[in-house]
């Protein structure tokens, strides 16, 4: 496994995890419906800077709105993603994400970025996206991303406990000792 | 199929194509190896720009750099994707993108990104990457996109012929006309 | 006066206008107190995407922001600025931008873009921007654009009439034919 | 001055530093003739997602252009930036910037940054810019920026004295002690 460390450096990290160690965490998400999906809504007005020469939205910009949605989606849970990284030190790290565009958008349009959890382990955390025009519900996209928690140098680590609720896990279950 | 006219617009444009006719183009690319396929490199320095607060490059970015590779690589076939849009008036429209990360980039990273055709007809273009380090070769990441060709109005259309060997298809058959 | 043209092109364009052209149109601003002005909020949440490896917002976003305010001070004023471009054929091309930081942000934060109308002209428009925390005012950049009006070749015109009155200038004199 | 601490954060910092201080360091540059700088270029070729619906580049990716020449000089001059921010600990903490823009750029234009040092001290660096197309020279933007050093913790700091050279300034007088 390639390691790659910056000695002294403010930004000191040991470079994460071998491409096999992601593979073998991933598990490949099911093509079929999921009815069950909790989704999340935010607003998203098309900015001019996210628009390319062809008068529509560039395709990197939805997995910014992605991002967006997560970050909505936590705060709809109870936290703020900013402090996990901060005060937790975990950091869901991007592994995998896709988006299929089904039509475009435009400046100024007003849309909404739906972000559902579909899969979670204390480890690989897995998000859906759904891209809509706010007043028609027209869908313009879809998308997924799949995240692996690591610690703040970046290597695999698990969600602290205190998140896993907001992550539909059940308690950890602590070991009892009996008699004494 | 839901369409969008803005009258009179200097952007005017009929909204593209429904979802299901895109699915309908679209065919699932293999899983498998493609070991045939002709990979076309392009150098990157990662700029501080793509970088994010985790101190490595900003997952959308990768996208860019996709398209940054599409570019070399219809250089490096013969001919500029801006003429093909300015004056045939066709697009590569993006219907999907997908990435997976395997190891981070950092600020000043001297990287390499390929570009091969991994399928193409006179209607949709799939393309592979691969994006890795410069001096070790390291493979930090793997994507893929898939492309309609649209006329100016963004609705499919076709390569224009003088385009089908670059896309490594072979010339249209003339009908011929036999006797007079 | 460099020219480019695009012969045939559907992105045809007249390049727009000599250096100097710009810089006789263009009056400076005075660095004095501005107490009449009148600001524009919009809200802004600080994107991850936004921040760079200083763990802080890298500085070309405060542009992007500008652009944000500028679009929500047309709202404000009554009308749409894509409309301006798609309906009317007038864009309001930058011609000069400038920021001062003088605090940093940070992913998440809630932030205010503060936008005023410096001076208008119907040739020549010149915004105003501050950047504020929403919850304790604390101010962390102020900005400044001006903009030049030009027609969908890009080449200077001016403001249609009937957006005269958003940019606070009077009605245009009408020619009046006394007698018959 | 306000402060900010993020109590156990991993990306902790103090707030840097209040405007007035910002303002009292900078020292105003003079619009004159600057025959003297010592430009350094570097080549951009203008991606897609640098475009916008007006077809042009979009105006905030001039100042990432800018940054990509601050890059270019340092290698130039002999040094990484990235090494300065990692194994130094200090930051060039941009404090100002600003932008003409001359005329547009577009899709795959083959373009030059220039960047040169205009003004340095050890705890403020300034730095003028020039954007050309590589073919014809045309000028198509100017910039400037100014940059407060700081450490790693965001406070007004000094270069280390390994750096003063590349920065054209003379080295650190050191105390003589003389006799014993």
């Amino acid at each position: 496994m390639p390691v790659e460390v910056l000695q002294g450096s403010v930004h000191a990290r040991t470079q994460v995890f071998a491409a096999d160690t992601i593979d073998a965490m991933m598990i490949r998400m099911p093509d079929g419906a999921e009815p069950h999906l909790d989704f999340v809504e935010t607003a998203i007005n098309v900015r001019y800077a996210e628009t390319d020469r062809m008068g529509i939205v560039y395709y990197s910009n939805y997995l910014v709105w992605f991002e967006v949605g997560r970050v909505a989606w936590c705060k709809a849970k109870g936290f703020h993603y900013a402090e996990m990284e901060s005060r937790d030190g975990r950091f869901l790290m991007v592994a995998e994400a896709s988006c299929r565009y089904k039509a475009p958008a435009h400046f100024e349009d007003d849309l909404v970025v739906r972000t559902a959890l579909a899969k979670a382990t204390d480890r690989v955390i897995r998000y859906r996206y759904e891209v809509c025009r706010r007043n028609t519900g027209q869908l313009l996209a879809t998308g997924q991303s799949a995240h692996v928690v690591t610690d703040q140098n970046y290597r695999p680590s698990r969600l602290p406990d205190r998140y896993r609720g907001y992550f539909s896990l059940p308690p950890r279950r602590v070991p009892v000792t009996i008699g004494d």
